[in-house]
């Protein structure tokens, strides 16, 4: 199997779950400013999927460079992710039609966990092969120590994404105004929007200390 | 005709097949624990087509890497593939709708049918003109024998799936809980998800017990 | 501009279109027999309309072979095509949905001839740059036959095309039972469809004749 | 980074929107002439749109030939760009089913001037980094002169658009007729649409003029 097929259909799945979930925001009857202002939730709902479907493009992209030969593990991780993504459309809608009333608010943020959990388990896969296909070289302990790292940064950036996921599920169900759990969401998103810029620099840091 | 382009189209094709699906889902009125489950049926007939669907992509992927050349024919039949395949979203969307009925189930189970029909019939195609464009090389005789080999098993996994297709379809007109069809078509799927595993190796065992 | 994207984008159009007409065939409400044949009318327009669509992407992949650089002229005879070809969907659903009335299956007719005539451009507008960029050997009589011979069956074909599209015209417009335009149409695609068999010796032969 | 795959997604994104556009446009009741006249406005409103897309995909495609390495800023400005782009089906579909009405041809014309805004930021990126990758040899004062040309140019270019951005944003505005402002942005349209000739020599020329 060779991995360009499935970068490519991985990114047409992507490229059309991202796009109609605009499809979810219907014009409004009527033509005036209300009506527009009614508007602004599913808007507000659509810009923070946006931002959370294109993060993990964006990094899924990346965890495919890593990627030699694409086994059957890999390839079922790899839909089993698109999957749980192509949720995002229906939970978004839900959440913006109901004003993100509590219930629906807590199922967008489970899908933002099951998403974050099947890209956790997907890099596992394509990490254990990585090391199996070109296993370190014992002897360059420069490259041991690096990979280590890379390691254990990796691993800091998902419990902090899956904390603050479990920040925002908390939110959801007990806050009475369960919006502000998008928050904690955009903030998990920024931890890998902005990979090799500051964050990184403090993940290296608390990896420093911690390690 | 480059296969590429082929590949490429039948990749966009089936991205969109197995995206639209989830837009037959529609976000609830209410905010309700009510209204959540009563997605549930709809979700678990999503997530059947999606495991179907992806099946079929990843077969339809490893079946395109024996095609050399593409000829009018390969043409026809892999877009009578997609045709049917295209009628997934609907015959999910009515089953779903009508709470698994007897007679949309059954034209779920009919689609399947005519999917796998239309999809070996596409191999035959594909095998057919292999063997023309290079034929076994007769001195080789551990050649023949593979070749012989992987046809016979790929026949008795057709026939499997077919055979199962026809007892989902007993299923769904006969016993009063239609539902219980999907099963039939799960252990099909299952027959095709993991190939290279256990039911090849059972499959290499019934052949050999056969031969 | 590289022919490559051109090819991408417009494979990626055309296979949304193809895939979304399924869209407007709606699941029916009812689970009975009836419900079923009430759907019989919107699957044959489907049906049509697949192969329609599908056999001008496979002439479109062909056409586009015969092009080495892409110019500004091509790449908006190429969106002009695709445009028209956008209203498929939407003249399928009218025409269904109507049952196949005579206003409905003539903008559907009307449609198609757009799409004939905006493909007969492009591949004008191609065959031209093809003739400046590499203008036949003077000296090579067999191939300036070759070409002539080429452009006079193609011209015969599209000429062929259009009387079958006039004539699918005035049977929607005047017939009682304007449905059967579209017997007209599916022999208009079947000049196309096998370009390799039967229809192309015909043609060599009519362009014999009248050479 | 590579730049292929950012490609790739960016033409499936836009090849989505382009076309789940004509989705706005629903098939009318009745089978009359009154219904399918009952279409126009929606066919208009789509095709100034399809143009104005198009026109996007084909200067967004000539940009991105200059890009050497993505980085993470050029895929934010990209993302950015897109999903700003995505709101062409929505702003369509509201300004056609209130009869151009003064807000939502209003909001329209804002979503054409955020689209151009965005693509502005990503040209002026993507141009920054090339730059800095490839500077202009100091040596070769020819080479220096032409960049700044070229730059002055679209940087003219870029101000008319504005401009005429703002003409439409009044008329939508102010005059009773507000569909009027569609003839604005057209203009503005055709300014990208023929960059080759005649506009880009009155470009060349009110350079010189102003230079």
């Amino acid at each position: 199997m060779d991995k360009g097929r499935m970068e490519a259909f991985s990114d047409g799945v992507i490229a059309i779950i991202i796009t109609i979930m605009v499809l979810g925001i219907t014009a409004p009857e009527g033509d005036r400013l209300a009506d527009l202002l009614g508007l602004l939730p599913a808007i507000a709902a659509y810009a923070v999927s946006f931002i959370g479907v294109g993060t993990y493009w964006n990094n899924h992209h990346h965890l495919l460079k890593l990627v030699n030969r694409v086994s059957g593990r890999m390839l079922w991780s790899n839909l089993a992710f698109l999957f749980v993504l192509s949720f995002f459309p229906l939970a978004t809608d839900w959440m913006q039609k109901t004003g993100f009333a509590a219930l629906p608010t807590t199922c967008y943020v489970v899908v933002n966990m099951l998403v974050s959990l099947t890209y956790m388990n997907l890099e596992r896969v394509i990490r254990r092969d990585l090391s199996q296909s070109c296993p370190p070289n014992p002897a360059n302990e420069r490259e041991a120590e690096r990979r280590a790292m890379v390691e254990k940064r990796s691993l800091l950036k998902e419990r902090l994404t899956l904390g603050l996921e479990v920040v925002g599920l908390v939110i959801a169900l007990v806050l009475p105004s369960s919006h502000l759990a998008l928050v904690a969401l955009v903030i998990a998103f920024l931890l890998w929007i902005v990979p090799d810029l500051r964050i990184v620099r403090l993940l290296d840091f608390l990896a420093e200390e911690e390690g």
